[in-house]
């Protein structure tokens, strides 16, 4: 195949990222991480200023039909809020362009930004611009920017041979909560999963403190799937990892309904995405410091995995011993 | 007509970001400026942060038959440095999300990030993140970051009675341009104004100038027209202004194809968007500053109007001397 006859198809989400991170690569020293992150990071002196963007498009990332304007509201800034959380920065401030088809109800618009009003109240966001414009299909993009204490801002590339990986919360709801709202000969919806679904919260006070406490050494919010965004921090430290799947935290409303839509147990909870956890490792001198965290805090973290050198990849140990060698799996926007 | 069926249609965009504005009043300090302005200010001490996005849809800002990738990429970085030129602030670094249809060409979206990195480099802003999606149709959002010395900042609200309201180069050109680009009966083309149209250029040298030598009393970017535009800049500086129309600079190419498109012919000048030239206001002591700095930068500064007292409104004084009192006039994406 030609290179010009090249569709982005072809390449694939990670592929195309890849190019523009060639494509645009910046030189500052201020700049201290940039494209190919999900936060960027701006030295700023004592402090660093966090700066992340996410796009929701109607059809792609949800439909008007299984999502309500108020929820939708929450959420566009909470996955974004997530992106902070996960390097344990503090969320401050974001601008909204939003896309609005002519004939959308005004009350559709005044529900989605009481529920963004909602959602910056809670973590103490504000908004301070944006953009409107006319659209055939609703978007949404926000970039949010958040503040971290140099010293204490964690990234994807401090994983350590030996380390421990722990994930928060349940891992796997999410996606299934997605694919129950989209079965559509499903009348009674267990809330619990579509909830979480559709009402995901940003792990702010989490990411913070393993920050703050320098307990953890890399850290990442599974927006992509348990198996892709461990894939980014081995990528980004150079390790390997084996990951237990029999310790993957299962809610008891997955353990019912997950059989339902796929005959491998664990495999929503593996490559699902949208659950907005924290995933993170930690050197296995701190294990008495993640349990006193996941007490107070009254959020389970459980040690789902630990990491390998490089050379040895990623393996999944599956319930009865048997060890797989996985390839990268997951989600691709464009394939 | 009751409240719950109204559209946005009916409240139009400065109805929905008034609305906006009242939904989500912030109250931090630091926030000077924020919903309603094109770039929200931070106080960070000495330096103030700039921010500001902008959202580009195909078939509602641009269309692929008439626009090429690379001038589409040089564009949308274009408006948004144009916006923090317009506050004398220095552009610095920007995110993008990016929409991309799945069997788009590779080559439209290697195209699209050369010209995006020529005019981030001509104005060495660094690309720092940002976000890719599928969509069907072409979605460009940019948010960008900038920085000001706090008390160079220029505002909308800084006009003063009978202060002189100053246009920099051209104006009707970028707006004649995309008529021209519509008109699909027209083979051939004036370049210069479909240019104007393609390829705006942000005047961030003349922002800074203006700043810095404190001559300017409050400035915007001509985005929505200059009737409109005016408009922003009374509104927020609590003044009325009159506009001389014969005094509006016009190009000649502009004098030559304006009658084609409309009767009156400053019409396009007065209410076309997109000329992303820069309006100011400055006191009557301040022309031989304006003067010699039109000459040092080679760009045409012309005094097209004078700020009055707020209830004088806004008078347009025809070629004549005919006088008429203009209700707002300009763009509205939703209407």
């Amino acid at each position: 195949m030609s290179i010009t006859k090249k569709t982005l198809q072809d390449i694939g989400e990670f592929g195309l990222i890849a190019k523009i991170r060639n494509w645009m690569a910046t030189s500052r020293p201020e700049v201290v991480r940039s494209i190919g992150d999900d936060v960027a990071v701006i030295d700023m002196g004592q402090k660093a200023l966090l700066l992340t963007t996410d796009i929701l498009i109607e059809d792609i990332h949800f439909e008007r039909s299984w999502t309500d304007p108020y929820r939708l509201g929450r959420k566009s800034l909470a996955v974004n809020i997530s992106d902070i959380a996960a390097m344990g920065g503090t969320p401050k401030y974001f601008l909204i362009s939003i896309g609005l088809p002519k004939r959308l109800p005004l009350s559709f618009t005044s529900l989605f930004y009481r529920g963004l009003k909602d959602e910056a109240r809670r973590f103490q966001v504000d908004l301070i611009g944006g953009d409107t414009s006319l659209s055939p299909k609703i978007i949404i993009n926000i970039c949010l920017i958040g503040e971290g204490k140099k010293g204490n801002i964690l990234f994807r590339n401090g994983a350590k041979v030996g380390d421990d990986l722990y994930a928060s919360g349940t891992l796997g709801d999410a996606a299934l909560g997605l694919k129950i709202l989209q079965d559509k000969g499903l009348r009674k919806k267990p809330k619990g999963l579509v909830n979480k679904h559709l009402s995901p919260t940003p792990r702010v006070e989490l990411g913070q403190a393993l920050a703050k406490k320098h307990i953890a050494s890399a850290m990442i919010d599974i927006s992509d799937g348990l198996l892709n965004d461990t894939n980014h921090i081995l990528e980004e430290s150079k390790v390997g990892a084996q990951l237990w799947e029999d310790r993957i935290p299962l809610s008891t409303l997955y353990r019912r309904w997950a059989q339902t839509y796929s005959k491998a147990p664990y495999q929503i909870a593996l490559s699902g995405g949208e659950d907005y956890e924290l995933l993170f490792t930690a050197s296995p001198q701190k294990r008495a410091k993640v349990s006193s965290l996941a007490r107070s805090l009254n959020i389970p973290l459980t040690r789902v995995g630990e990491i390998l050198p490089e050379k040895e990849g990623v393996h999944l140990i599956r319930k009865g011993g048997k060890e797989v060698k996985l390839p990268r799996l997951g989600f691709d926007h464009f394939r």
